[in-house]
């Protein structure tokens, strides 16, 4: 089915409010969600309400918390999300680098004690909305195997990456593994096989079931328990096709995030007591090196020829973002997408704290 | 057959100096081809001589052209390399962004002008080796295919990251596409077939016979002919295995390169009068996050870990750097790897110039 996104950000704002949020808090987490959904990304929308609302309930989250600046020097920031989920202090912290940025051309922001923080797009969007270049990392529970191991150990590590452009900014956003385990969860839920080398078993042999896999995952993930198996890094199954390349950007995510933010590794945040994301941003300003509306020109004349070059035949060559933008304005006229499950989840949610459910659910 | 790297570099910095080059740019490039080839990768090392002899002489490089300081801010630097080799702007630009993110934290410069630049990891290394964070990237000839296309368009565009750690630093330095056009050249040279899924022809399928991939690079790399095929995004032949995630991350470095540089994108540097290459780099400052001996030793203790994983019987599980690092230590006693044709060329070069090849040739 599908809700406006509007009735939908409008349901997520009050639930937030009485979970604890301040508003504005509650409105860039509703945002996020929000966001996700009319952008297509329904793996980072409203989907992840009865997740938020459990860690909330166990304390893993802490509504009430603001994030609270340890270091800032003119170009750099280092934040505590004091245990609030992650697009707390995501927000926080890139309207601060954005800001500084717009002085001093580049500036750079790591954040720890925080949790998932939506689609890293998100961040790096507000970045070039402003005529800026957007960075955006955060590492995440284990489920990626490293080149020629047995077991998952790397987060799957996005990465977001935005440089303004019209008719909308360029936004490279995903996990720097193969695949997120959103895209195993949505097979998974409807019955349908893996088609690529996304993920192995503890022997590392290809599984194309996607339930079995979603099993791993969530042993892995979710308890001290790693039996072997997980997904692959960018790159797939073997060394000869340099797999050890999305092996080796996935470690650079964990090096920016979880080592310099003095967070969890990946490895560990599945572990008693280790529930904490890290996350770091980088504003980068353009007219510091030329005329910004020339520079957007320049990247959209090479993104036109890209898209016009041969093809293979019934193929569309999508510079990253296309798909995205299109998914938002379309959505934006018939609604966001909202499967059964959610919808029970949401319906159930509403009526526990009192909230009307938005009207098509 | 093998020379010592001393004589290796003694030799280079002679002709270098014969060339044109000052005594300190000689030095920085000698130093960048001897290092390349110390650490086994020797598609980067004494081997491109002939390619920059030519270059020169045709007036595509200009040994005696100085680095010009474009615009320069605090955090900030953007250098025109007056068409010298990319070691001289690159070392010039690395050092005093190195010297800038000491203060601020962070520090970026942009190139323009430029072309080949060695190994991009030599740039980030330099920022290590002082307690920093060292990126470098860059655009290069095009030759590789974007997802569903069936013509090259995009550089192979090389990503380097380092991080300081012991008994060595993290260095990641590679093509952002499934292989470099080195490793095709190799095969070619040896008459050995491609062993993965490197390459495409004109129709996207995929080709195993290494000569053939080299002719169509060639073609495309140094002319105005373009008839289709190249070699692939990071992922792969199918979207199924994400690599429009190759395509997304080969897009970020033209970006930040031929873009920001306000140079030519890599699909126009095979264009009668553009034969010029930009650079991004990225230092980063840890100490202004935390204690940067204990950060070392995080993320040497991540590594070890990663190391000991239960692996493939039979495999090893290499952090980026292992490698490189273990080659450079046997190849300072055993000396560096020359092939007979580069061999031929270095006693061409050396006679020419009146300079006395290295010994053992």
């Amino acid at each position: 089915m599908r809700i406006s996104s509007n009735d939908e950000k409008e349901f997520l704002l009050k639930v937030f409010k009485i979970d604890g949020f301040s508003d504005s808090n509650a409105e860039s987490l509703s945002a996020s969600l929000t966001d996700a959904d009319l952008r297509g990304i329904s793996s980072h929308g409203i989907q992840r309400l009865a997740w938020y609302t459990s860690m909330i309930k166990d304390h893993i989250v802490v509504p009430k918390n603001e994030p609270e600046i340890l270091n800032e020097t003119p170009a750099t920031l280092f934040v505590d999300a004091n245990k609030n989920i992650g697009q707390i202090p995501g927000v926080f912290t890139t309207k601060r680098l954005i800001e500084k940025a717009k002085k001093t051309g580049v500036a750079i922001g790591v954040v720890k004690n925080s949790n998932h923080f939506g689609t890293a797009g998100f961040y790096a969007r507000m970045a070039s909305e402003q005529g800026l270049i957007g960075i955006a990392l955060t590492n995440t529970r284990p489920l990626v195997v490293p080149t020629n191991a047995l077991k998952a150990f790397l987060g799957s590590n996005a990465f977001a990456f935005s440089f303004p452009a019209e008719p909308h900014p360029f936004v490279f956003d995903g996990a720097t593994s193969i695949v997120s385990s959103g895209k195993i969860q949505v097979l998974a839920k409807k019955n349908k096989p893996i088609p690529g080398e996304w993920a192995v078993d503890k022997n590392r042999h290809v599984v194309h079931d996607a339930e079995k896999v979603e099993d791993t995952l969530a042993k892995v993930a979710f308890s001290d328990h790693n039996d072997g198996g997980g997904v692959l890094t960018l790159g797939g199954l073997d060394e000869q096709n340099s797999n050890y390349k999305g092996f080796g950007n996935s470690l650079v995510v964990e090096l920016l995030t979880g080592i310099l933010a003095q967070g969890s590794i990946s490895a560990d945040t599945s572990k008693a007591g280790h529930h904490d994301f890290s996350q770091f941003f980088c504003i980068i300003n353009p007219s510091f090196f030329g005329n910004v509306a020339e520079l957007e020109k320049r990247a959209e004349w090479m993104f036109d020829r890209i898209r016009k070059i041969d093809k293979v035949p019934g193929t569309t060559i999508f510079i990253p973002g296309d798909r995205e933008y299109k998914n938002f304005d379309q959505n934006k006229k018939r609604g966001v997408e909202i499967d059964d499950k959610t919808a029970q989840e949401l319906r159930d949610i509403g009526s526990k704290l009192g909230v009307e459910s938005p009207k098509a659910l």
